[in-house]
């Protein structure tokens, strides 16, 4: 897969696009992985990349012609390469965006080409969302400072679905958003650590009873944290009725 | 504020913590900001941070012991210096995390020291959670390959609500979750970009009515895309009744 950031910062991928997982896919040669600075595209004096908005106000609006051009710049060599044959995704990443979620991950990574764009305080020209970008993406409800943390996390969870990325060793864990489901805890060494012990049903070795007391917690977890996961969860009729009563018990002392 | 993250890979933080923002909060003394490697605090002889789970089953878990230690040694420091009044807020970035979002930036925004800790690939010692750590944070439902993107995150979002931190020119925008509803669009030059043209009524010079077109697109984008946007808007009866109007106008189209 070939991605591409347009950003005006491209220092700070630095340290993330070389480390751990995204530094190791590159080396594997599963990945490339490019910064680009989209200010040398300006194509006037000074490089300006921005301009005041029509009809006025405050803040600054990213002009079209600069990312224009760095997008075609970069298909331009792609053309040439005929390992691509699928389009490009053209993300702007921005709080308007559609919210991001493991299914879109599951998505970008069939693509072959991804490009970004990283705006940096200022807004983008309606024009760039209408006649060059073809995903609008926003990773939560909170205000950044610009599109690059959110296009290295969009980066990360799309790259380490790639086949050959995460060993064995790792890909079992962290897959809360697989099952549906919260994770249940999780224990380790020491036994005893501070007078704090680890649950003895996990050191009975009765593999059908911990896995059924780990089910049992990712439920109870989510009933407390984020009862809007249930919705979508595969659950049996079982696990259905222990939920409804764990609501009923938690409602009636509620009151 | 003091901010201080442990992590295994601390040489990710480098380009993020240099840059744009984060850098300049940095320079003018506004924030303190380090990544501390939590492997030597493990204690042992090859500084093994991770272990087996109890109970068996894939992954590895995250000791308590050499979280305890760095959280602890980092207090240590910190009770020498007086000028920290307030006990930090620790802070675990995991998916069973409570849904990261503004309202909690500008919680935090209000804190003297944040400790944020961050796994990698393994789950953390349920111990962990129940004894150390004062709030779980979630930035959104995608798996990612550890904590330390999501901390950065947080930290954007936190450190551009310190003030001093942002000029007035830059505050003024990006605003979207201030006011409930998703921005407008945008334009600056070029007026005609390859025959895609500014609306007419942004060159008017009727402020008023710019101010009300705005406003209706922003209306209208926020209905179009993030309609749960609007439950907690603050809206004006004719905006509600047009909203209304606007609805009952699409679901006719849609039958």
């Amino acid at each position: 897969m070939k991605i591409d950031v347009l950003t005006l910062f491209p220092e700070m991928f630095d340290g993330v696009f070389g480390a751990s997982i995204l530094g190791k896919a590159r080396e594997k040669g599963i990945i490339s992985l490019r910064a680009v600075n989209f200010r040398p595209y300006a194509g006037n004096r000074h490089n300006t990349v921005d301009d005041t908005p029509y009809g006025g106000g405050g803040g600054m609006v990213l002009k079209p012609d600069p990312i224009f051009a760095a997008v075609e710049d970069l298909l331009g060599g792609q053309a040439k390469e005929a390992e691509f044959l699928k389009p490009p995704r053209v993300i702007l990443m921005c709080p308007q965006g559609e919210t991001y979620t493991q299914k879109k991950a599951e998505e970008l990574a069939r693509e072959e080409h991804l490009i970004f764009i990283c705006g940096h305080y200022e807004g983008y020209d309606e024009r760039i969302r209408e006649h060059l970008v073809t995903d609008e993406l926003s990773i939560g409800d909170y205000v950044l400072t610009g599109g690059e943390l959110p296009a290295m996390t969009v980066i990360d969870s799309v790259v380490r679905l790639l086949p050959g990325v995460l060993g064995n060793a790792t890909s079992a864990v962290a897959d809360s958003f697989s099952t549906g489901l919260l994770e249940h805890p999780h224990y380790t060494r020491p036994l005893d650590f501070r007078g704090w012990k680890v649950p003895n049903i996990l050191l009975s070795g009765h593999h059908a009873n911990i896995e059924e007391w780990r089910r049992r917690e990712s439920l109870r977890r989510t009933l407390e944290r984020r009862p809007d996961l249930l919705e979508h969860a595969d659950l049996t009729i079982k696990e259905k009725e222990w939920l409804q009563s764990a609501h009923d018990q938690k409602a009636s002392t509620e009151i």
